[in-house]
Parts: structure tokens; C-alpha cells; sequence
């Protein structure tokens, strides 16, 4: 997605977003040599910043002041950059979004303590705010986090595990900082309490259909652009809700099942894995999990009036429905 | 030190440590059992829990809150131990002080995510202080710390740091938490401006001499109680006070330079630098400069009138001069 999309998609806050920027450069400038090249590294690539756009835009909903509202925007990119660091490290991946990956240019030793930095600093950011509950708040959202990603690598090549252990552990790895976002832009914004829990249902709700979404495109989306090949997640024994489905539907004889298990033929298993997801209903049922989301999302921002915000509040729903890495 | 000798130690805050230990022992109550079983483990050796005691005494010179004082001192216990946690990841360490690391029984992976974990439950113990400035002070000192824990990685095998970039690297690593301690006790306290002052400089004081003591350890030590091996730090690279002393002192055909840049005969030339360092003043001018900080730290409370709290913190600098292990 280019810039002049995102700055479409972000609508009335797409100008502000340059001050989170600035707050983001700002942790850059250090003085020690080897930080300053670890920190170049893993903030040069310049997402999408949707979690900030999302604190910027629960704001417009009240008192707008960014004095308050881009610290927390800047703070939640870092967690969820250090969060980033943390997880290439931990599941050794040399690449993301085509881009090597801090622990691939670094050594896994300096990127632990470079993601503990970041850490540090997000946390320090938030203070930033001046609001003792928005920053209470955040460090609930980091603890849910690191639960949900915990549980994730314990439950790795687990086929025992259902769905709502899926949700769960969605829930806690990502579902729990876009709440966060919504829902302290909202707080930070002086909205009453009815408006913020609107905000948190629409960020949890997004959160949960962005990561469905993910899962899906591990097994469909262009490895050109996601900078990975399809599988990922399988290989690494994550059994996402995709592969749940199948093993649900089809228990006898199932391909992703006798991946996990299998000792031998890894390769070969897993293109009989992926493919059998792809020739079956069971992407379409997990699409239809993540609308729904989604369709929750908008619902309970449809109190709000219909200004511009609220609008690209709907077209980030849209967004994430459609992306294709 | 036996449960005994610390009840002395700490004097009139003793008693009140239990609340400090109830508070640690509420965050094993999880649900997850991998993530129990990895908390568990890291937590349950009691040790001596000296920043939280720092805590507390500071706190008797002002309002003594403990509803305030015990949540930041268990968020300074965890802060403390999730840097062990990673630190024992990055430096590969099997055990610590006799007791197999959290990395040796788990793997890194779940360790590093351990790690963060219990970095978040600091975090969001502090914020139960009440106090937003307390909980920005603590972010800070997070920052300071894993900058230092970086700066020493990124300076390992470097013979050309000096004694001032030593200093700033205790300072960072270490004296900023005793510091974090002591200055968030006495603010949560209501202390005056005067009194935060005196109380941050006696933390700060106190954790180099703690830093430098240890690092004198690291060749005098009784290894069996420290449960690792002596001149473990040279073996990874970290050049600390008493080696740079030799060096300084002793620049020609230096057996630290010989061993720190040797390619082989490496047991053997660390044996060497080992006898040398013994053999020779630097550990007692290093012992000086221990001694030197600890005068500095008592000095910072003599405008305090002659409480238990106050010889509790003369004694804990002397006990830090003492210790063996």
C-alpha cells in the first residue's frame, strides 16, 4: 500500500501521522554507535503505522489534543515493533516483508536486549500521555501480548487444541494492542465511557479479523510481497484457524495432521497440507469468521455520527478484509 | 545470608517484606501451565530481594505507604529478575548461583517471551504505586539498564574502553535500578525535593559499589557459592574494573590483553590473567573505589536523623563491602 493510499485510508488524522513519525525518529538519535545502527535498522522500514492511525482517529471522537494522543500512537508502534523483534528472534526468522530481519544482521544476543530497549522506550512514551490509567492500561495490553504469544509457542504442534483456544491466544497476541489503541485514543480524547468501550469493541474486533486474515494469507497470499513462503506457520507447528477447521471437518486421514506428526518427508507433506486447505470450504468459513468481525467492528462505532473518521474507521474494516499480504 | 542475618539487615522494614513476597507470588497464579511452570522457576528462588528493601526504608523517611512502597518494590524485584532472565539468554549461562537458568530448562525461545512477560507484569505493578511520575521514573531506569546490557555486549573483546566507560556502563546496568529504588521510595514517601535527592544519590552510590564488588568477585569469589566458575567474565568478553586497572598499569605484554585477543591456549592464558589480577594492587584500588562510593552514599543521608531505617542503609553498604559470593 503506497502512501497516498494510507493517507486516503487515514482520511482526516493522515496529516498528524507525520508527528508520530517524528516522535519514532526522535528515540533514533543516540549516542551509542551500535544502538543507533540496530535502532536505523528495525525503524527504517516504514509500516503501514495502522495501530497509531487508529489512537489519532478514536481521538477525533472527543477532546482531539495530540499533545496526548501521539505519545500513545508512538509508543504502541514501538511495542508492537519491539514485540516484532522479539518474535524473529524467538522463532529464528531471517526475513520479514522481504527485509532481513534485526536477529539476521545482528546476532540473537544484541536483538534480545535491542527489543528490551524498545520495550523501554515505548514505556517511557506512554508516560508521555500524563495519564496514569491509559499507561496502566498499556502495560495490560503487553502482558496480554506476551501471554498470547507464549501460549503459542506451548501449543506448537499441539493438534489437541480447538478453536477457542485459537481465539484466545488471537485475542492476547493481537486483538489486545488495537484494543489498546482504540480504546486509550478514546480515553486520552476525554470520551465518556460508553464511547470508549464502542472504540474497544471496534479495535478488539478489527484485531481479531486482522490476525484471522493473517492466518489465511500464510496459506494464499503473494510470497513475493509477504517476503515469506506460504506455510510459514505450519512449519513452525502454529496451527492457526485455517488447519483447525480442516482437521475438524475432515479428522480421518487429515494432510495438516500428518504434518505436524510427521518425523520425515516435511516438504512433500506440507504441499499436500496447504493444498488440501486451498481446495476445501475451509478459507471461505475462515473469511466469513473474519467479516464477522468485522460487521461486530462497525457496529459499535455506528453510534457515533458518520463523520470522516468514522468513515475511514469502516474503510480500515474494508482494508483489512482485502489485503492481499 | 540466611533469612536471619537479612531480617537484621533490613531492621524495621523486615517484617513488612512479606508483602513484597505475597505480591511476587500473586503473579504465578496463572492458568497457562507452561508459562506457571517457567514462572515458578524464576521466582522462586527467594533472594535477597535487596531493591525492594531499599524501597521500603526510603519510604520511612516520608509518609510510609505500603499500598504505595510494596507495589514498587515487587515491580523493581521482577524488572530485576526479567533482566536476569534475558541476560542468562544472551549470555548462553546454564546456571546461576548454583541453580540450573531459566534458558537451560525451557529453551531460549520461551525464555526470551518469559522474559517479556514478567517485564510487562513489572510494568504494570508500578502503575498500582498510584503514581504516574513513579512509573515514568521507572521506565527510565529500564532504559538505562538494557542500554548499559547493551553497551557491554557491543564492547566485549574491546581493549580499548576506558575506566570512564566502564562507570557509564555499572551505572547503566546496575546503579540505576538501586537508584530507581531508593528515589521512587522516598517520592511515593511525599519526601522533599532535598530529601529524593539524598536518598537517589545513596541508591545510586550504593549500586556502583554493589557493581564493582561483584566484578571483584568475579576473580576472588568462592566459586562454589557463586555457583560459576571465576574470570567468567573475562571468558565472554567483559572487561571490567580490575582488568582495565591492569591494564592501565601494567600496558606492556599485559596477560589480560594476551588472553582477551587470543585465538587459542585460551584456558590456559585466562588462568594467567586470573593470577596476575590476583597477584597484584588493582583489586585493592578497585576495592577503594568501592569503598569510596559506599563514604558517598552515607554521606548523601547524614542530614537524616539517626533512625533504624538509616543504620539499615549504612549496614546494607557495609554488607555489600563484606560479601563473598
Amino acid at each position: 500500500m503506497t502512501t497516498m493510499q494510507l493517507s486516503t485510508l487515514y482520511g482526516p488524522v493522515a496529516e498528524d501521522m507525520i508527528l508520530v513519525e517524528d516522535m519514532l525518529e526522535s528515540i533514533k538519535r543516540d549516542d551509542l554507535p551500535p544502538l543507533k545502527r540496530m535502532l536505523d535498522h528495525v525503524l527504517q522500514s516504514r509500516g503501514k503505522r495502522l495501530r497509531p492511525a487508529l489512537v489519532l482517529l478514536s481521538g477525533t471522537f472527543g477532546d482531539y489534543n495530540l499533545n496526548k494522543l501521539v505519545p500513545l500512537g508512538g509508543a504502541i508502534e514501538l511495542l508492537h515493533t519491539a514485540s516484532l523483534v522479539h518474535d524473529d528472534v524467538v522463532d529464528g526468522a531471517l526475513s520479514r516483508r522481504g527485509r532481513p530481519t534485526a536477529n539476521a544482521v545482528f546476532d540473537n544476543a544484541m536483538t534480545v536486549l535491542l527489543g528490551d530497549y524498545i520495550f523501554a522506550n515505548a514505556a517511557e512514551m506512554v508516560t508521555r500521555t500524563g495519564s496514569l490509567p491509559v499507561t496502566r492500561l498499556f502495560a495490560l495490553a503487553l502482558q496480554k501480548m506476551t501471554r498470547g504469544e507464549l501460549d503459542q509457542d506451548a501449543s506448537a504442534f499441539d493438534v489437541g487444541k480447538d478453536i477457542q483456544n485459537y481465539l484466545a491466544r488471537i485475542a492476547g497476541k493481537t486483538a489486545s494492542l488495537f484494543a489498546n489503541a482504540t480504546e486509550g485514543g478514546a480515553m486520552l480524547a476525554g470520551c465518556t465511557e460508553g464511547e470508549i468501550e464502542a472504540l474497544r469493541t471496534y479495535g478488539y474486533s478489527l484485531g481479531m479479523a486482522f490476525q484471522i486474515v493473517d492466518d489465511i494469507l500464510d496459506f494464499t497470499g503473494d510470497e513475493a510481497e509477504m517476503g515469506k513462503p506460504c506455510g510459514s506457520d505450519l512449519l513452525e507447528g502454529t496451527i492457526t484457524l485455517p488447519a483447525m477447521l480442516l482437521m475438524e471437518r475432515y479428522p480421518k486421514d487429515n494432510p495438516v495432521k500428518r504434518f505436524i506428526l510427521a518425523k520425515r518427508d516435511r516438504a512433500e507433506r506440507l504441499q499436500d497440507a496447504l493444498a488440501m486447505v486451498r481446495s476445501t470450504e475451509v478459507l471461505e468459513v475462515s473469511m466469513d469468521m473474519a467479516r464477522s468481525y468485522i460487521r461486530r467492528a462497525n457496529e459499535a462505532i455506528s453510534q457515533f455520527p458518520a463523520t470522516d473518521a468514522r468513515r475511514s474507521l469502516t474503510d480500515i474494516g474494508e482494508y483489512v478484509l482485502s489485503r492481499r499480504s
